[in-house]
């Protein structure tokens, strides 16, 4: 039979569209609610209907397959309208990062050849300065929700609204080959400009499939559910949401967009909204704990995965006390983004807090599909003993396939036949993986390698400390010394020397080789961050050493 | 950006393989047990290793990329394992149906040119004819689950367990097009010689997603989670046992394989292995539920899609009575099969019995990736109104290209884009396809048609009726005139005239046109079924007409 081998399906092909997550009578007919900031709210039938809508008005604006539209805007429901109408009608659609400066802004826009923009009435003024410049921008378009049109030279050529409203709400979204380019964004480099990743209409669906499909160990923890109500705490504009507004829609749940982030407004809505399901940073879940509202509200339904950055093991024993179902994700922007989940077993969910905290804070089991590799710098791969510890290299259906128009950084992104993630892990005998470092984040300490994250994780145990982040610096003896910059909580008066004993004391208890006995520590006033909330090592190396 | 749509992801292909689907920390660490029988379990790791050994086994006794294994098998481990191992090195599983005459297997093994076949011992006598016939088979090897080998002629090269005894269990297995064939059977059709259909590793990919990724309602109902526990009461040699053994693995979830079926045997695993998730055809649960021991038993946490044939509201009642969450689904051997599940709304589950068992025995809403259109005879797309009948069209990742090695009916298959399906429906506005007929089982009255699956549900109503087929005769004045043919229960003795005057009192009641008023009654012994345990209707025409 081997002359048949590969004739199927090449007769009926059925690409794999972005349309195929929404147009079903299992999400169409959902009797789940989307809402904006508890204020606006609407029905699947009507997301769908407003999709069309806007594939309509797209489409008579003039925006053609292959082209790309920007979105400026905070997370709501007409991002998510975006997020579906785009691609469906074959455009790509470009989700700006609206945290970045105004120049990087510009860069972005111009390097992704932009057609047409989408701004948020609130962020016009980033790009006023921008007209002009980028040739390939044929319009702005205001997404407004005042009554009064702000005052611009942007000359606006129609607002969201008033563009939609009298199109037809059915749309005939045509078949094309799933390997389109669906998305584009850029991610914040730590080293230049920007830098444009693109996933295709495959990598979409694959990546929502996956994700909707993969289950915690025991039905009612760390899993999305068809009950569940979901809102998202990282910005539609980074990383697609981490994809959760795709998994979302096709799984037809409840979903609150809650506009822009405030601690206050994000905890009124998981209350008043009965949100389950959510996503974010550790500082951002570090401000919603420290919210005095957090103390009278019920979080104990709450699931959320963390991700972005090292969940400390202090902040986790806070959620965890709180009743929240808290446990890491790792990804990246290259990566669409989620690469796995810190889900337990159902032996660990027996575990004491503080066990479990150690399982939750890490970077987790890969989900299905993905193929992750711990490698030496000779791209050996190293057994998954819980010691051996190198760099993470994957595969996965839905990487980026490289950098936009930057031929030199997408090869060494992609090395023999896999991503390099510069992220630097071991991994234990029951597949977990444990991530100790950023590759340009470790400390080299007499040839040695020191974790910056695990000294992170000392002195967040010092109920003193606010914040921490540790860097390298250099010195004349050691090649490297970790400097530990620190911020305290308000009134707190303890001595960087207190501090260097408390963590003295936990190295001699022997959690950590004793190079890291030669750690510094200064007390500062406040850590810089990055565009997305990330604490911006780069920046503090430069200001600290 | 025009020039850039469709490269990606060229450069970094990721296939979707039937190994992705086992190939992960969250399925091999997965904690819960695969059962054969309750005699004899293993672990995820196990089933990996054996999976692994028999790979490494049919490549030592040469089984290349492209070749056909076949098995003929009751549901088993064993089974699993070949689902598994043979599609991951590139070879094509043919899951033989055993139920056919040992002409038609002969058939079947011939024009697949099985390579390897594997024969449960049991199973022997129904091939010893075939040996010598067919060219292709180069070596018979055997499933023994007692010490003793039969005496047969067949000359086994081998024996299932001692052939991957020593085997290692690890497997480096290889990539390739994800459209390569991974398995084929054949469906039992109503006319001439079996046909055979195939899948392709994408296509079972997909399914298997779409399958997990598909919810219920309300998390409670109709979902397959992952701490249910599976055991399949549709042979695995019959599509794939409707796919759920790919999900269960994929899911992690606990499985029960009950070789031969016998109804007390089955119920006994049920309790015993706390079974919560299967699937059946109405005569099968028909034999449960009767069966003295169903009485004495909770059934109030299972869960069983019901499919193959039409679900009768007396049937499904006597179910949901039990407290069984039953709900029907819908499919062919050729769509691999899922197309739809009657699942739910919340609403809908507020309902009473009897309303529920309407929604209930309705053929469901499509599955998300499924495109069905409801047909007329030139191929008109006819509208979702709850009247509108015409034939199911459909589309679909997961549809067989076409019949193995027959280019005719083929074509007659897939026509205008899309796969006939033969049944005829209408679709109501909120998505439920409701399945009126069979095309061929059609009876065309004075030229309006009538459901003879509308008849035999009234017939069903009757509390003395065990079984009931309606079939169409031919008759000078109206054509066609519909014949009920009647199984009573044990014991009963109602005539036919007093089943006549219950069908007629029904449809004074406007539950069916007045054409139904010409229905005749016959009482006989027993109704014909196909090998796989649907009314054979091709049969009783002959017989009865």
């Amino acid at each position: 039979m081997d002359n048949l081998i590969s004739q199927t399906p090449s007769a009926y092909p059925f690409p794999m569209l972005i349309k195929n997550l929404i147009q079903t009578p299992l999400v169409r007919n959902s009797k789940n609610e989307i809402t904006y900031r508890g204020e606006m709210r609407y029905t699947y039938a009507d997301l769908y209907k407003r999709v069309c809508k806007l594939a309509n008005a797209l489409t008579d604006i003039g925006v053609k397959q292959g082209d790309t539209v920007a979105v400026m805007d905070y997370d709501s429901t007409r991002y998510l309208e975006f997020y579906f109408a785009v691609p469906m009608i074959g455009a790509v659609l470009h989700t700006v990062n609206i945290r970045l400066s105004p120049e990087q802004i510009f860069f972005t826009i111009d390097h992704a050849e932009d057609d047409i923009i989408f701004v948020h009435e609130d962020l016009v003024s980033l790009i006023e300065s921008v007209k002009g410049r980028i040739a390939t921008v044929k319009d702005y378009y205001l997404l407004c929700e005042t009554e009064k049109i702000p005052e611009t030279n942007l000359g606006f050529a129609g607002e969201y609204e008033s563009l939609i409203a009298d199109k037809p709400d059915t749309y005939d979204f045509p078949d094309f080959d799933e390997n389109t380019r669906a998305t584009t964004f850029y991610t914040t480099g730590t080293t230049g400009m920007p830098k444009g990743v693109y996933f295709s209409h495959r990598q979409l669906v694959m990546h929502t499939l996956a994700l909707s499909s993969t289950f915690g160990s025991i039905n009612t923890h760390g899993t999305f559910r068809r009950d569940d109500v979901y809102m998202p705490i990282t910005p539609m504009f980074h990383v697609h949401a981490w994809g959760f507004p795709y998994v979302a829609t096709y799984t037809g749940v409840k979903q609150v967009y809650p506009g822009r982030y405030a601690p206050d407004t994000l905890l009124k809505l998981i209350i008043s909204e009965k949100v389950t399901f959510s996503h974010c940073v550790p500082t951002i879940l570090h401000m919603l704990l420290s919210s005095p509202l957090a103390e009278k509200s019920d979080l104990s339904k709450w699931k959320v995965i963390i991700g972005g950055a090292a969940l400390s093991k202090t902040l986790c024993l806070r959620a965890i006390e709180k009743g929240i179902d808290i446990f890491g994700g790792y990804g990246l922007s290259e990566t669409c983004p989620v690469l796995s989940l810190a889900h337990l077993t159902e032996d660990m969910l027996e575990l004491d807090n503080e066990k479990q905290a150690e399982i939750r804070t890490y970077t987790g089991t890969p989900m299905s599909f993905v193929d992750i590799q711990i490698a030496d710098e000779d791209m050996n791969f190293l057994p998954w003993d819980g010691e051996s510890t190198g760099e993470i290299v994957v595969r996965a259906p839905w990487l980026t396939q490289g950098y936009f128009k930057d031929v030199k950084s997408s090869e060494n992104l992609w090395r023999g036949g896999y991503m390099h993630t510069g992220d630097v892990a071991f991994g234990t005998p029951d597949g977990y993986l444990r991530i100790t470092d950023r590759a340009k984040d470790v400390i080299k300490i007499g040839g040695e390698w020191v974790s910056s994250l695990e000294l992170e994780d000392i002195f967040n145990h010092h109920s003193d400390v606010a914040e921490v982040a540790v860097i390298g610096v250099q010195d004349n003896k050691w090649g490297e010394r970790p400097l530990a910059l620190i911020v305290l909580k308000p009134e707190k008066i303890v001595t960087e020397k207190e501090l260097l004993n408390h963590a003295k004391d936990y190295i001699k208890k022997g959690v950590l080789g004793r190079e890291g006995m030669l750690v510094k520590v200064r007390i500062i006033e406040s850590i810089d961050k990055t565009s997305v909330g990330k604490i911006d090592k780069k920046l503090l190396r430069l200001k600290y050493t």
